[in-house]
């Protein structure tokens, strides 16, 4: 009854009925214990069910439940927002809500173009986006993602792009080595910005890590190299931390890591860790003053009904204090030296399996040889690791043939020993087909 | 710090803090009661914070917080599912989550394309739309919407659409009265498609209430006639009815009152009756057979973090059973005629000022007169009459020139008879500029 997301119909396992949580377990009606070393989709920062995210919620509940955000305001999204623009260092201007990654990253798309349109310069209509990048299933979100499986089929509804290859540190599209780069993978865009810039609107980016592409890593320096270019050329950086917000790389922010201000910053995801949707995207001054105006076509336009409602407000609000008062910050360290272990352990077990392996924060990322096969999500490998794994009780999700791991900041070093002995025997059964 | 929704920035007022609501009630923090007479964007069908809706909720957020909806399922998950294709009678076939009515239409619009693709149709790609429709401010949802000052200034990232005049009796756009109607409105639309048809996907629309583009009612006999056409011409018929569903029109879902079966349909609002945000889209199956494959190509690939997630599954359970235990219909019948009356009464001390007055279910609405001042979303009418009802306790938010009611479905006699006297009072206020 269910239509399950990104699911062949004709080629994929029975989904597993999960009916608890706990930490960085979930568990089957059988009481069947899971390791969730994806974070249900790279969510859950805290584990599953942290008692101060419910009761916030519960408490939330109590008093007000939802109350339209066009009119009106509501103490959880007060605090919420004062909180995300302190914790922002105040780069940020103004906080607008949503409900997931695609709405929030649709909507600095649009404060982007219309930021210029306000400024009568109209001839800004161009976003440049990556190869590999992937921003959400809407048809904005797609159209600024990388050619895929995910938006081939939906090609005559989406926009044109200015395009570029990915950068990508393990693979450099430019093919240079750590030690002869110079962020080379980003001329092609500076010369075409250097002619194009009067049509370019902003360059929309996943910093550091593009994730549901196939976890390419690149380097700070290239972002901060991006930072420049688009200074110098009047584009704005409009970046993605859906993925990378809230510690993942570990620093609270990707772009902080570069030592850049992004023009806006669309989050989710770690937002709430995973208890309740809610995204924001995060705006400048030097943009937010374009629309102050009285005119009613230099106003901004987007809503949804639950936009910025309260027990969403309230759970991210929760989900901060944890962050802080836990300090999820030196947890994804002493996460990274485990990721980085585990990997390296296998990389030697399996050299004639793993391509590579690479760490960042709390994303641990293992990209396997596919002999024959066409490497990329729809590798049917992945579906056979994740049954093994599953049996063994822990979640994985490879992205075709990229296996990453990126679970609770907090889960336990047995936890995770324990994912890396099923990833061993995922690896141990497969099979390069030369 | 908070960028509200739809707002212009220097001519607005300041946003009313609220901080608890019950039953029809908001309230401020000086403990000041306004009745909520358009349900928090239609979307409180059963007051705000229901205690069986927050027990639910709670309840939920006890066991199990999230989990990714790809390989995984849930008991609210699968409940929920079973639950809405029995109150649908089985008309449907498939489930699709997502988080609001945005996606959910995006959802529609991109299994309907997909649909064509799979079976090799390819120059099926034009989505037919109606003037003043809206469905949403993501890029695709504000494609398929009418030209508004919603979505003007993105014109450059929408997706194009062949338009047709929305239907709309108390306004028939090609000049006829119900007496001499017969469906005409739609002959221009007929023989588009007996030329077109080939090329075409479907049709969106929202049935019998085309809401945020100014409360325009066409009667079943359009939609039936609709459905007649498209069949004809194997189209699908693809209805939003994120503000119609749930009993809004009198019947559970709009297009039953056509006798109508739609090929799929988008629900949000209602849905989760404004405790939590979640959507569906409800897919037929003759629509699904066609993704039933183990081609990576021929599978759909659209999610986000949190679809089909538990606390908003079961929210959703719950407001249903609340809906059916409480017979909200027969609270639907009863507002209606309370509506009915309220504006009649209106109408014959207003002649001058109001222009028209129409009625649906819970949906109440008055279209005022304007003078040399242009009709339409942006008229400036619409602030000073929303201080004046704020003023005595109403919460109202006219579309420019059109005030509408639509209240929770239990909202109690007297608080609908202070709404009335609001309106009273602010359309005796209303100075028409000659």
């Amino acid at each position: 009854m269910i239509w399950h997301p990104y699911t062949i119909q004709l080629d994929s396992d029975p989904p597993l009925k999960i009916v608890s949580a706990k930490g960085e377990f979930l568990y089957d009606e059988n009481g069947k214990e899971y390791i969730d070393a994806i974070s249900s989709w790279w969510v859950s920062i805290h584990g599953h069910n942290h008692p101060k995210l419910v009761d916030a919620v519960k408490k939330q509940l109590d008093s007000l439940d939802h109350v339209l955000l066009a009119g009106f305001t509501h103490p959880p999204a007060l605090e919420l927002a004062h909180e995300l623009l302190e914790f922002t260092d105040w780069h940020f201007r103004k906080v607008v809500f949503s409900d997931n990654g695609s709405t929030a990253l649709e909507i600095m798309l649009k404060i982007a173009l219309q930021y210029f349109r306000n400024q009568g310069r109209e001839k800004k209509k161009v976003f440049i986006n990556f190869s590999y990048s992937y921003h959400g299933d809407t048809i904005g979100a797609m159209s600024v993602g990388g050619d895929s499986v995910f938006n081939r089929v939906f090609q005559s509804l989406l926009f044109q792009t200015k395009n570029f290859p990915s950068p990508a540190c393990h693979d450099c599209p430019v093919f240079k080595s750590p030690h002869s780069c110079a962020e080379d993978c980003l001329d092609e865009l500076e010369a075409y910005l250097s002619a194009h810039s009067e049509e370019v609107v902003g360059v929309v980016m996943e910093p550091l890590i593009a994730g549901a592409g196939g976890m390419l890593f690149h380097k700070p320096s290239v972002l901060t190299r991006l930072r420049e270019i688009t200074e110098r050329y009047d584009v704005l950086l409009l970046l993605d931390e859906v993925f990378t917000g809230f510690g993942r790389t570990g620093a609270n922010f990707a772009y902080q890591k570069a030592g850049i201000r992004p023009d806006m910053v669309a989050l989710a995801k770690g937002l709430t860790a995973g208890i309740l949707p809610l995204a924001v995207t995060l705006v400048r001054e030097e943009i937010y003053k374009e629309f102050l105006s009285s005119e009613p076509m230099k106003a901004f336009y987007h809503g949804h009904t639950m936009t910025g409602y309260p027990p969403g407000c309230a759970s991210a609000l929760a989900s901060l204090k944890i962050y802080k008062e836990e300090n999820r910050l030196a947890d994804v360290r002493r996460l990274e030296s485990y990721l980085e272990e585990g990997w390296s352990k296998l990389r030697a077990e399996f050299p004639d399996k793993i391509k590579n392996t690479r760490v960042l924060g709390s994303v641990g990322v293992g990209e396997l040889f596919t002999g024959k096969v066409q490497p990329g999500y729809v590798n049917p490998f992945a579906r056979e690791f994740r049954r093994i794994c599953q049996e063994k009780g822990v979640i994985l999700r490879p992205l075709g043939n990229v296996i990453y791991v990126t679970p609770p900041y907090n889960i336990s070093k047995s936890s995770l020993d324990k994912v890396f002995q099923a990833i061993r025997e995922g690896l141990s059964a497969y099979k390069i087909q030369d």
